[in-house]
Order: C-alpha cells, then sequence, then structure tokens
C-alpha cells in the first residue's frame, strides 16, 4: 500500500522533471524510498524511457543495495548513486538528478553556487556545493556509485546537512537534489536552476560579489524552514 | 463599491504578475490602497496561494498599520514592506514584488540599472535604483518593515520622486515596483524586467557604456509623462 | 486599389512585428509606401494601438511630409523618422521600427554589429551601423526628424547603400530597419534580431573576434542578391 | 523500396530540425544515403521550402556526384557539402545542416566546444571541433563543395573519426553533424545545440576552466558507444 503510493510520487516527480523542462531528452531520473518496512524499498526510473509513456509498471524497485526485487525493465544507470545517498543520507525520502542548464553549466565550471539572494537562502543553507572530480581509480572501479561517494565526502568534509543543502553540483555532471519525498526534491531540482540562472547573471554584472549577510540568509533559512516558520498558509 | 473594484483590481494584477512570468512559483504578490475613506484599507495577496487558483474572496484587507481588517487566509509575508511604502509614499496606489529574472539578478549583483536607452527613459527617470543591505539590527527588529524602511531611505538620500522612479531593487533580494493602480504597478514590473535585460546584455557588450544623455532621456520622460504627452491615443 | 494592398501589406507587417516577439507592448510599427502616384502616399501604424485588434482602418495615411491624408487615429510618434528615411532613401517600400531585445542591446551598448557569420552576410553587406547620440539641438529642434537625420547621416558618411544595408542601430535607443516592401523590412528585422543573438554571443566567448574573410562575405552577399543569386525555387 | 523508405526518414529529419527550433527560416537542411545500390542515392532537402509544407514528393533525389536523379524542384544549396562528406565517410548515413543558435555562435566565435561536461562525452569524442575558414581560392573555385572539404581536411589532421565525432563547426558559419541514419544525424544536431549552450555560460562562468578529466569523458563515451554500453533498455 505504501510502495503503491510511492510508485505513484515517484510516476509523478520524473513527470515533472519533464514538465518543467530540467531534463533534455531523457537526461534525468528521480527515485524515492520507503523505509517503512524492515527492508527499505528504492523505487527508480527505467533507463532511457521517454517520460511522456512512462508508467508504475516500468518503475524498478530495489533494496537499499541495489539488489532488483521487482520490474521488467533496466533500472536508471545512476541507481548506483541513488542507493548510495539513501544509505548515508537516511533523513532523505526522494532524490532527483537533472541535467537542467544552467546548474549543469555551473557545474562544468566547476563553482559551487554562492549564496547571491534571498530566495537561494531561503532553500539552500549556503552554498550549493560542487564535488571534486573523480579520480581514475573512482572511475575504475564503481563510477556510479562513487559519483555518490564524492558527494557524500563532500558533505561530510564540510559537515553540511543534507537536510539544510538539499542538493550538490557533481563536477562537470550535473545536480542532485533530494528531499523529505520526491516531490520535494523535484521541486529543490527547478528552485536550483532558478537560483542557477540568477547567480550566473549576477557573477557575469558583479564578477567580485559577495553573498548576502549571514543575518539575512539566517533569517530566510529560518523563516522557511525554523519551528517558527511564517511562510505560505501553514 | 470602491472596495470591490480594488479587489478585482487586485486580483488581476497578481494574475497578470503571473500571466507574465514574473514571479516563478509563488514569488510575488500585488496590493491595492482604497484612500478614499477615513480609513485608508490595502488588499492584498495571501501568502503561498497559486496564482490559478486565486479569487478575490481570498484576498486579505488591512488597515495602514497591517491589521487585518478581512480575510480568511493569511497576509502575504510582504505585507509590512507594502503598508510601509503606501505610508510613505501617498502619492501611490499599487504596489506590486515579483522576483522576475534580470531584475532580480541586478539585485543579486548589487548594482543600479543605469539609463542605458529610450525605453528605459520612458518609465524611469534616471537608474533604477537599489537599496543598501539590511544591518542585523534592521533584520532582527522587523525584517520586512524595515525591507520597506530602506527602500525609502535610498528615495530619501536621492531625493528621488516615486511617481518618476516607479521601482527599486533591493539588494541581495529582488525588485519592487508601484504605481498609480495595481495595474500600473505590475505594467513597471513587467517594462523594468525587460529594461533589466537589455542592460544585462549592453552592459556585457560594453563593460564603459555609459547612461544616455540628459537631453535624450529627459525628452522622453516628458514625451510619456510630461504636461505635453505625445505618446497613445490621449 | 494599389493603396487597399499597400493598407493590407503594412497591416501585415504590424500584425508580422507582434507576431515574431519583436516588440514588447506596442514598442513597434510598419509603414508602407505607394510612390506609384504623382502625390506618394504613406501608410502607417496609429500609436499605442495593440496589435492584436488593428484592423486597415486603424492605418493613417500621410503625404511624404507627414501631413495627414486620412485616419481617425493619431499616427504612431516615429512617423517623422519614417518620411524622412523615405525621402532619403528612394529605393525603399516599408520601414520597420522595433524594440527587438538584442538588436537594442547592441544599440544600448553603442556598438555596430560585425559580420561575423553566412547568415549576417546574406542579409547584410557588411556591418550593421549604428548612428551617433542625437546632439541636444537635434533633440529640441525635432527629435523624431533627426533621428531619421543621424540614420542617414550614418549612411553618407560611410557611403553605404540602404538596399545592401537594410538597418540600422539608433544609438541608445532601438533598430530601424527596411526593404523594398513593407514583408521583406519585417523579415530584416527578424533577421537582425537573429544576428544580433548570434554576435553577442560570439563576442562573449571571443572578445577579439574578427569579421568573416571578405571573400566569404562577399559570396554569401551576392549568392542571395547578385545577378546569378541561387537561393531558393526561383 | 529502400528508397521510400530514406525519402521518408528524411522528411522526418527535416521536419525535426523545425520542431526542435535548430533552424531559424529555412537555414537548415537534412539528406540521408542509400549505400544498398550499385549506384548510391542521396535524398535531400530542396532549398529554401517551408518545412511545415514539405512532402517526400519535394525532395531530391542525386548520385554521389550531386547529378539530379529525380526531383522537380531545386536542391538544397548546400548539396554539395553533403555530397563530399558521404564520398569522404562511408560510415554516415545521414548528414544535417542547422544554424542552432549557440552551436553557430561558437562557429562565429572560431572556437571548438571543449569537452567539459558527461552530455559532450557521451555523444561527442573529445571537443567538437572548429574547421579552418576557407581562402578566397576555395570560395572561388567551388564554396559550397570545399565546405565539405575544409571539414574534411579538420578530420585528417587531428586523425579524428566521424562516428567518434559526429559533427564539427564551421568557422564563420554554423555546424554539421551526422550519423549513421538521418535520425541520428537530427539527434546529434539536437545535442550539439545544447551542449554548445552549456560551455557557453561554463566559460563565461570559468575562463580557465579545463575539459572533463580523460579517464571520466572515456568511460561516458564508452558506456554509450563501447562493447559494453550500459544506457537505455538494450
Amino acid at each position: 500500500m505504501l510502495l503503491e503510493s510511492l510508485r505513484q510520487q515517484v510516476l509523478e516527480a520524473n513527470q515533472e522533471i519533464a514538465r518543467r523542462g530540467l531534463a533534455p531528452h531523457t537526461f534525468g531520473n528521480a527515485s524515492g524510498i520507503d523505509r517503512s518496512g524492515a527492508q527499505p524499498l528504492v523505487v527508480i526510473k527505467p533507463s532511457g524511457v521517454d517520460y511522456a509513456t512512462l508508467t508504475t509498471a516500468d518503475l524498478v524497485i530495489t533494496d537499499l543495495e541495489g539488489n532488483i526485487i521487482e520490474g521488467r525493465l533496466r533500472h536508471s544507470s545512476d541507481l548506483d548513486t541513488h542507493t548510495l545517498l539513501y544509505r548515508e543520507f537516511p533523513q532523505i525520502g526522494g532524490i532527483v538528478h537533472t541535467h537542467s542548464e544552467f546548474a549543469t553549466s555551473w557545474a562544468q565550471a566547476c563553482r559551487p553556487i554562492p549564496c547571491l539572494g534571498t530566495t537561494h537562502a531561503d532553500y539552500f543553507h549556503g552554498a550549493v556545493p560542487i564535488t571534486e572530480p573523480l579520480t581514475a581509480e573512482e572511475v575504475s572501479s564503481g563510477y556510479v556509485r562513487n559519483t555518490g561517494a564524492v558527494i557524500v565526502r563532500r558533505f561530510r568534509s564540510e559537515d553540511l546537512d543534507p537536510i539544510a543543502v538539499p542538493g550538490v553540483l557533481v563536477a562537470g555532471h550535473a545536480p542532485f537534489t533530494w528531499g523529505k519525498t520526491p516531490a520535494e526534491a523535484v521541486e529543490h531540482a527547478d528552485v536550483l536552476e532558478y537560483i542557477a540562472r540568477l547567480a550566473f547573471r549576477a557573477v557575469l554584472l558583479n564578477s567580485a560579489v559577495e553573498p548576502i549577510p549571514g543575518h539575512v540568509s539566517e533569517h530566510h533559512y529560518q523563516r522557511k524552514h525554523g519551528p517558527k516558520a511564517t511562510y505560505g498558509q501553514r
């Protein structure tokens, strides 16, 4: 039952990737995890299937190690990144990978996205971090899993909280975002693309631009995420 | 009766924000004021409600201090900026806040938009000003109200007329525009985004570009706003 | 009879401006001229009327000096530029003024658009020229007519042929294009915007980029315009 | 029979050029080749015909030297480039020429597109190369054929495999792409435009950006093209 609901959420998150124009061709995928049972179950998009024709029956179900539990199609080629992130970040319930244009451009430029505005601060606590490139050893010994590993290494080395910083740029590749649910993960992918566009233009207009003051960014982050959130009808 | 008409105008201005693509997600809001009675009444968008489903019944009515007069939804989180601007700029009848992409990029770059062309001069008398960042004190003692305060401070310090300069960039945040009516405020938000796009590309093409000569900008401003306006069927 | 046909052509050229997204709001206009009679007649868009509702009956007819022959609406505020160009460039039959975004950005940057590619060369023989700014004297003694005068001055000073160079950037303002017919003028406005976009990105990628070799640009120009044109089904 | 299928594929590739927005106006064309018979047959778009009204009956059929076999319309003015590439690159079955905006901007900037990301590496083995400009001699002695000749010269001089590098920028002109089929050629044209957009922004964000490490790009290229391809449902 929970699994059926999760399948539906993962389907919708994948469709949302396409609807928001975040992934040209089939360069993107969403997954979700059901941690309620003894064996956590990951639901993920199959590889290379068009978003327009995707159904819940096409989704692939694996365990937390990526072993196939159910599914007649090959899973997304990025599965091992997703499962590693689910193992390392137990707080998260959904992951989205896109090749959205501006976030990917920052990833290709090998620059973190500095926090230059309040919308950024509303969603990301500090800069959107960027990984190091994978070493030759990491590429040859499990490229996809190690894509997850360099993400986790960045979060550990900067002591980042994956709930406060719900996404990352993989250097020379593209972004991953996540959230408590697949829907939240795709919302973060969309917001990340938006703030990547704003920051791109801001640094071209002012190459010496500084992040907004900490007292402003902290206020915005707490406004949406703190115990006294004041935004929206809640 | 006047109030009913104002509700309708505020609804339409909010819808126009969405229709013109000026506010991704629900990052934006419009308000209007009825100054005809003994107690001026402000009509403003509720917080975090989708533009597509917004109705006049969802709008919130407050007095000039932001006290709720009517409304079953929580008001826009930016209410205190709106009311402060209505108190300080008695000439204006509508306010629009957006996160439109290029204007917001200039705000994030902490640069005023210089008057580089005649369309700019038709609508804004001189540069589009930018505020200073809020101090830590201002953030903690009423962030939203003080967002209005830094706007007013910029206008006072440069002796700007809010009718001649119908908008501003809040540093590290986004633009606010206004006008005699909510409809004019949203038109100014749209024009501001257009001139922000033009100016972005112009300064990239020529980093040493100078504002257009004062005799040209003055001519254009007077052509649309002076006593002998010659534009349109009026 | 000819006039009726011209009215229709001018209507369609104005609609085409809107359809191709070349003029935000009502910032743009097209005109045509019938030179067949003893008194040449100019047909031009009225001022500030929405493209969507424009009809042939709304168009204004003037003589070559701008005296109204027919029309119940106020003519475009740019009329005196059009009539001066028709007087000075007797080869042309249609004029289009837009505020298309990238061409206007070049105009604001006060840079001519260099011929960086073959599409440019297919339509414009050499750079797209830019005028000087109007002097204070020129602004006060007939701003709109003198906008035409600075265009003509640029063409005379560089000995340019208005058929080979069917457009210009007015510094700090926006482009004007023209052609043998109103339809050709609007096609040139559209191509100008396209080459302005390409050139914008090319100069950002390579600030030292040189115009394409004369033997290539000459070949392309002659391919479309020379006596042995080989493009299309003609 | 084969020829009928090829006509259909070439029609669809041409329509796809328009549908994906790769060629403003009619600046673009697709062709395919049937190499199964004693005499290879090339099917190509006619010149200057609107994509919307194009039918298989409009397509022109030539031999490998460009002699007309069938067709009532004039062939694309780029025919001689296509036939030369088919003669020199016997592995390819379809060619697409576009003036897509960002790829053309790189061509105008006279810069190869460096491999800055994994999507690039998935499709192009190394940088997207750029030709030298044509000499005056080459322009006058067969401009269109020599456009093919400078492409081939670049591939020979860098020892590039046209299957591993399925496209090129012609300096000061625009891109050509190809593939085993017309459909693959147009997919490569679309991907090229996408990676041109990403790389444009990446080099503006970081002018010193380096290509991704060879061990990453090689892994990606082999993932899609090597004997152990793991992407998609194959």
